[in-house]
């Protein structure tokens, strides 16, 4: 079988009716910021949180009454697992789930929240696929993969079916990339509906696969990635073709960017988003001097980050703004001292969110003391104003920002 | 002018074309959580991310030409003064807004970004109020109340109408309470449009004074709450009166419990609340035994929560849930101590997140370290597991869950 627009319309009819119709909302802020007008089609509020719930959904449904009664297995520890886990579930189906040894138990937890058996093996997943395989042929499950079949690309395909129709307007597309599942179905089904729509694709720098296969250049595997649900080292060569064949252009951002996007969407737009659409807004944050005038919409493809990064994420979007910002003095160890800092930093209106006083430190003399002020302030301005009103009073101050 | 269905359906004609159409989304993890179909609206996607952008323009769209010319005045330092800033700049109608003096930067930032002029003055709102009622004598402006306006409120009560246009089953609507703009407009569109649904009103427990005058109860005001939006000592005589007339039943929150609930509706749900829908949401967790078998609808009515707030709520969430946990160890100073407990925590399957080595606390003997390790475990029974085996080894260990 291969991926048509026909499919991609069958696969949208048969899904519908247990799939979340999510709104595609425009961006106020961030359109304001950018200059031009953004839409956000809101998948983080599927079921399970991610697109792959249309996937997963829509190759359950093509199963066959003994299939069904056997079962389906899947390797993943992610969005493709609880899409997964919570259709089967649903429809009475059994689901094993494989993840690598080491999973964090909150995807454990979840997946297993939504009835599914969770089996742990394997260090890393390719030692986890050929497990998953051969224990599919043992127990005679139906094999799900989450993004090499054709009716799993046709269920994603299916965001962009409604996407058009709730915003026809849209000149562009921006839709993350890393198995290519979901970009490859979104630009068949955009183009078919609208062929003049422009469809732009976005990797994290760390995990470029598809864009090297798509521009010709070399791939970068460099770790970790904040955008964890789009780094696959393998795409799959049907949806690269497609890709080839119906997306205009792949770019990449940096995990700053995309650290910095998450945190955008959650402070501006009041979106839990995770890392892949961090690095779409990223993309077309890089972009925006080509957007003017355009009609922007992206896919909030998922809202699953795990909440220690997200408070982590939120502080650090704080300090790089400068509304917060750690102040090191070395002041000689006698009385007063902290009282006169704290009132030159109220006068110039800051606030003292935090006073660490340390005694201890090797990199002062026995005869002083570091004291570490958390200070909060409008913006970077403000924070350079407090310190040279500090240092106008003799203090030997540095700040954090200073450093980097 | 007296509030109407009527002039609550002419006000929605009349805002909708520059009001955000919020969609009302099923909590597809709450709904099962809870056990009844819980539904959003989604509010805190409205422009300035805040329903009170609807009853400002509504104002705004009731004055006439040479009222516009002159401008308009509101204090507020919350969402009143955002979505007034923001329609009146739209409809390049001049906006002062009067805050307190000490508003965080943030607040008048946000404020000016609309592009009003932002005057600080008045130790807190009471002084602000009169400030504000002289400086529109002086200058000529129209004063537009945040909740004490018949047009006003109105403007407030279209998202009753867009929730049930959207879901018609909704059996409950709950509505978080201030000064009784929003729950008067809604109950009153809500009843005309289906005069069976059942309308309960939230209040923080802190702030209960339009439960007090409805129940005929004493008020408590006990200082801040997290709730900010709904904060309100003296609500409208006019919304008391409507709300004793449509609205069926008050309950409140507890600041423990709006907190719980926002976190809920972030990690749960991937939506960024603020605190009076937090309330909402925690009267729905409390109602819950109740509402078995019912359709509830609640107005995420704000999203405007502190960036530095929300990070810790974070952190304080994975606590309560003994995700994570601060272990205090009291060992002797001695080699080795830190690898044999790290090693007993890795082989229960725990993290290690966080090691705090201290040998300065006055609360152990000069021969002992007192250690810290903050760990990351499925959950509570998880991390007694953990406890027991450290003890077990010997360790004189306890947990912050412990104490608490």
């Amino acid at each position: 079988m291969a991926l048509t627009p026909d499919l991609i319309k069958q696969t949208h009819a048969a899904i519908a009716p247990a799939t979340m119709r999510t709104p595609t909302v425009h961006a106020a802020r961030l359109s304001l910021q950018l200059g031009f007008d953004l839409y956000l089609k809101l998948e983080n509020l599927q079921h399970t949180n991610a697109f792959k719930a249309r996937g997963a959904l829509a190759k359950l449904l093509t199963l066959s009454e003994d299939e069904r009664k056997a079962g389906v297995i899947a390797c993943s520890a992610g969005n493709h697992a609880q899409g997964l886990a919570y259709h089967a579930s649903r429809l009475g189906i059994p689901a094993v789930i494989v993840m690598p040894e080491g999973t964090p138990f909150n995807k454990v937890k979840k997946t297993k929240d939504f009835g599914a058996e969770v089996v742990l093996h394997g260090a890393g997943f390719d030692e986890s696929v050929q497990f998953t395989l051969d224990l599919a042929a043992e127990r005679g499950l139906t094999f799900v993969h989450p993004f090499d079949d054709p009716v799993v690309v046709a269920g994603q395909g299916t965001v962009a079916l409604e996407m058009l129709e709730d915003q026809p307007d849209l000149d562009v597309i921006v839709v993350p990339i890393g198995g290519g599942g979901l970009i490859a179905g979104m630009a068949m089904a955009a183009k078919s509906v609208k062929p003049e729509v422009v469809i732009i694709g976005a990797q994290a720098a760390h995990f470029d696969a598809v864009k090297a296969q798509f521009d010709g250049g070399p791939t970068h595997f460099d770790g970790a990635t904040l955008a964890e649900g789009i780094a696959v080292k393998a795409p799959s060569a049907a949806n690269v073709a497609i890709i080839k064949d119906c997306v205009d252009r792949i770019e990449t951002a940096t995990e700053a960017e995309i650290e910095a996007a998450i945190f955008d969407l959650l402070s501006l737009e009041k979106i839990v988003a995770e890392g892949a659409p961090g690095a779409g807004l990223a993309v077309i944050e890089k972009l925006a001097p080509e957007f003017q005038g355009k009609t922007v919409g992206l896919v909030i493809c998922g809202g699953n980050i795990d909440s220690r990064l997200l408070s982590t994420l939120i502080l650090r979007g704080l300090v790089r703004d400068g509304r917060i910002t750690r102040l090191t003095f070395e002041i000689s160890d006698t009385p007063g001292q902290l009282a006169r800092i704290s009132h030159i930093i109220g006068e110039k209106g800051a606030n003292v969110v935090e006073v660490i006083h340390q005694r201890m430190m090797q990199s002062v003399s026995l005869k002083q003391a570091e004291l570490e002020i958390v200070i909060e302030a409008r913006d970077k301005q403000h924070v350079a104003e407090v310190l040279s009103e500090l240092r106008g009073a003799g203090f030997k101050v540095r700040a954090d920002s200073e450093i980097a």
